[in-house]
């Protein structure tokens, strides 16, 4: 059967295995090709090709749920739901999700982006499957990585006790993003390289045989020997000892193997845990060579592999992790610690510079925070460099074990605002929203580079508790660095152009953006004043006053939940202080999730663009009234 | 020696053994009597008697760092470390904190109040301690129940994966605060019930001697075989496969046994586990008896064990519990879900009415959480019954399993506000702030228990995603039940008194306080209003907007951080909607952690009272203008 002949997993089951086999490298190409264009998830979807096609083979999805952690290797599943079609527009505005996403297909039953969700989203399923008293398989397919994640824990110490019927395939591929650390990592590698364990099984048998008859006071002990070969045959004692039946390892690239390993999970009943070892990248030369480079990847050249990378300044993550370095020499108390990013936190040459002072905690944002605030405690200055979406993962950690022991733990929250293609799974518009109302907390963002790099400085010399410095996934504007790094007085705004009319407060990014509309606005004759407001908290208390006496309009711009964040701070500030009559707006993101797309067009979808800005002031200045209760 | 010499854990020292034992009985007997007069942790407490004293025998506190996971059976660690004298003020205002804290003594190095977060704690400690090339003892001491939370795995797959020299004590009790559940447990107890296992070990070598000489090709497995009789003489292969060196299990009410166990943990390099089974209640048979009554207790008479509760009106939490009941009778779509309090959540008789809808995971909140997504998703109304504090853990699968699948969950909220002498651990006033600006949330919150019925049912009909009601740890006001349970219109507040002057618009039980205002000053003939804004989000817009026309003054009054809460959603709702000019002040609680004390005694501490809302609106009517950026 051709590929493009498979509308639905339904053409799959009319195949014999030998016809399947074919259909795995059609896909592996046509992947190949398309991401080589659009750019996407390539290395972790050509490790799926033979499990997914295997999975629709043998289940009938929908009826048969799926359930894809994180997601972002459903590309496969995709292409056997109808969605081939549509893979131009993949991670596009308006285009395919790179993610499940259950509006695109009934197939697409549970949605993701953050790890080790689908355990407990395949518990749920199973439960609501025997409540309603339905039959149909419950199957979560879990990368190795995914299962370092403390909710991936949680699930499997729930479902090995409730011994439901659910299925969990354990993707094991060595790594997450990353290469994975950890004890399960260890764990599952000594079972990788015991395969052999499985072939020994026979010899044991016959050494057992060649135990004398045994009677009397020890009969019970040979009963518990023979229990222990347990240990020695089947490897996943671990997850045995967990409620699991434990099927393999198996060669996922072996699609009649995984067609027989899934015909015995199903004589299994309660939870069933198949061990599949796939390969990152497999059929695709450079992908397999470095699947970490290749996780996520920009369009690139497919004879060569070479990635072809826009032009430009370096991105926040490089600024950082540079200035991690210089600050890290002359300062033996900074330990860099990542929750499984240390190359998209930018931390792979401080790896390099300072080993042990680089903790790679795998996916465990949680111990991640607590362990820097036990740090900090003793002296140390823990960096917990984590993107913002990721840090939702540890809000009580922050609020519990930081904030609460007011520890001297700094933050670098990556990818803060909007991400663009990953979409509204990783949007990091909510950090501003849930640290904010926490006591204790410091939180800055800069306008540029180099004062991300002050920022980095004065979170060093920062002794009070916690403090955090945010930034956007974006290219740096390219402004001169100053050479010696000068801690900003905290709370402390900066007014970037003044001028009699109205004030626009803007943060990050939307400072540039701000100017931009002053810009325009200057040539209308408006000369629009501009703050940079580089704290979020504290506020700057004594230039708030001031604008409240100066300006007759305060516009507070930025790309972050409306609710809750800066310019909620600023209104509950006048509120406080008894100022009212002030005209404040507040242009933030709305209340609601925002889909992949460019950055740009995610930006522009919401109105924070200086041409939004220059309206804004334009109404205001006309004299335009608000019709009573509303915007005109 | 006699506890009342015990001045520091140093006195200790001076002891032998033998002298050791009767100070177990006197720490228990002092432990009774006080906490027969203050309440307390009573059950936990005389679980770790000799534990805590054989700890402080062997290690040197503070140098060696002792990290008690939650925290509140640290009575023991206060005695022993020159607190003694201060258990009469325990939880009270002012007084002996019932958790770890720094303040209270050089021996308190590490706080918690939220569960599992001590391994984290003592990796933070160990990194830190060896990146300072000092050589002290880090020991953390976690239950079983505490365990089970995904933190807990984060850690000790980090733990096991680094080998730091670090020593965890698993204080194995079978219980958090109720009975375990999970396939840890299990596991755990398979361990305890296994004891002879260890006895089999003489028995297994006998036997392997019988085996004949072994030569060639099976003399690889014979070694696997050996290898493999880990599984059989070591009980706690689970550990031992994650990188712990797993001891015990110990007897942890036997002195010299512990004494011995910790002799053997400190040749071990590397990280040990030492397993100790406890009996929770140790020493009073009515604690003993039932150690889940008696984990947290109010004061009791020590002859008959009776406790001697006060009356009143039942808590909101029971109100919930039987309203479950009802609604459950009639919709057989609905589920309880708890992470580890069935009891703390009223949910108990609803266990026992419907054991099949009633899912206890464990400490577990983030799979709790999203496992409920699942079943909604799947078609099933679950109620995520949860107290406010430990919702923290959640935030993440709220935002992004829930919340952007728009799934309908339902929350019930318990703990919202103050919660007394458990202090700032546990205080449940973020979560309005944390869960306002996450897209699809609908949030509520009754001001009698009336109403939250009513809110009860309005959930359950409610189809359109996640919505939650919180409610506060407090006796319910005992106004009349209405027969009938009808659906309250989406985002309608409700006004419940009338008046020309300002509007107080206020939440919860901070209703009956602005009433209680308003009838202060109607005494002086100011006619305030209050509004029942019962819905947090989304807000009643043409309520708000017709108040904008008529009052001239609103003070938004709530039992939550100041920052981020209803008093920032109602401001951001007037800037939005361009209604410059209003007078509105926020009355919340401020920036900082609230400690311990009664309810009353916090809410005064913060100002939140009928006489404060007074002085607000004196202030107002009195004309008395503010000081430019100041209130007056």
């Amino acid at each position: 059967m051709l590929l493009s002949q498979i509308q639905g997993p339904g053409d799959l089951k009319s195949c014999s295995i030998e016809e399947l086999t074919p259909l795995a490298a059609d896909i592996r190409k046509f992947l190949i090709e398309k991401l080589s264009v659009t750019g996407g998830h390539l290395a972790p979807n050509l490790g799926v090709v033979e499990l997914t096609i295997a999975l629709h083979y043998c289940y009938n999805s929908p009826e048969d749920k799926f359930i894809f952690d994180v997601g972002h290797q459903a590309y496969v599943h995709k292409i056997l739901t109808g969605r081939m079609d549509r893979f131009d527009t993949l991670r596009k505005h308006n285009g395919l999700c790179g993610f499940v996403k259950r509006c695109e297909s009934e197939h697409d039953v549970w949605e993701a982006g953050h790890s080790s969700t689908s355990l407990s989203a395949a518990m749920g399923m199973a439960l609501a499957r025997d409540l309603k008293g339905e039959k149909h398989k419950v199957i979560a397919i879990i990368g190795d990585g995914a299962l370092t994640g403390g909710m991936a824990f949680e699930a499997l110490n729930h479902i090995g006790h409730e011994k439901k019927d659910l299925m969990v395939i354990l993707n094991d591929n060595e790594m997450s993003i990353a290469p994975n650390v950890g004890a399960m990592h260890n764990y599952l590698t000594k079972i990788r390289s015991d395969r052999n364990y499985l072939r020994a099984k026979d010899e044991v048998e016959q050494l057992l045989k060649k135990i004398p008859a045994i009677g009397g006071k020890l009969a019970k002990t040979a009963e518990r020997l023979k229990d222990s070969l347990k240990y020695l045959m089947v490897s996943g004692v671990l997850f045995e000892e967990l409620g699991f039946k434990y099927l393999g390892p198996v060669d996922g690239h072996d699609l009649p193997g995984l067609i027989d390993s899934f015909k015995q999970a199903n004589n299994v009943s309660g939870p069933v845990l198949v061990h599949v070892l796939t390969t990152k990248g497999k059929g695709y030369t450079p992908a397999e060579e470095d699947a970490h480079k290749w996780h996520g990847i920009t369009p690139y050249k497919i004879e060569s592999g070479q990635v072809l990378k826009a032009v430009g300044n370096p991105m926040y993550t490089e600024v950082f992790g540079q200035t991690l370095i210089e600050l890290a020499e002359q300062d033996e108390r900074i330990v860099a610690v990542t929750p499984a990013m240390p190359g998209g936190s930018g931390l792979l040459k401080f790896a390099e510079r300072f080993p042990d002072r680089m903790i790679d905690v795998g996916i465990a944002e949680q111990h991640a925070a607590t362990m820097c605030a036990a740090m900090a405690l003793e002296g140390m200055k823990p960096v917990f460099a984590v993107y913002s979406t990721f840090m939702q993962r540890a809000y009580d950690q922050i609020v519990h074990d930081i904030c609460r022991q007011n520890a001297n733990v700094m933050f670098a929250i990556d990818r803060a605002g909007f991400v663009g293609a990953d979409g509204e799974t990783h949007q990091g518009v909510f950090d501003i929203a849930y640290l904010r109302h926490i006591p204790n907390m410091v939180l800055m963002m800069p306008k540029d580079e180099n004062e991300l790099r002050h920022m980095m400085k004065t979170a060093l010399e920062y002794n009070d508790g916690p403090i955090a410095y945010r930034y956007p996934r974006i290219n740096v504007p390219g402004v001169p660095l100053d050479e010696k790094l000068v801690p900003i007085p905290i709370g402390s705004w900066e007014m970037v152009r003044d001028g009699e009319g109205p004030v626009i407060v803007a943060v990050g990014p939307m400072v540039q953006v701000a100017e931009e509309a002053a810009e325009m606005l200057k040539r209308e004759g408006t000369h629009t004043a501009v703050v940079n407001a580089r704290f979020l908290k504290p506020l700057d208390e004594s230039m708030l006053l001031s604008l409240a006496q100066r300006a007759g309009k305060i516009i507070v711009l930025e790309e972050a939940s409306q609710a809750g964040s800066l310019g909620s701070a600023v209104l509950e500030f006048y509120a406080e202080h008894g100022l009212s009559g002030l005209d404040v707006s507040l242009m933030g993101v709305p209340d609601r999730f925002i889909e992949h797309g460019s950055i740009k067009e995610q930006l522009q979808e919401v109105g924070l663009t200086a041409e939004a800005v220059v309206r804004e002031v334009q109404k205001y200045r006309s004299g335009q009234k608000y019709a009573f209760g509303k915007k005109a």
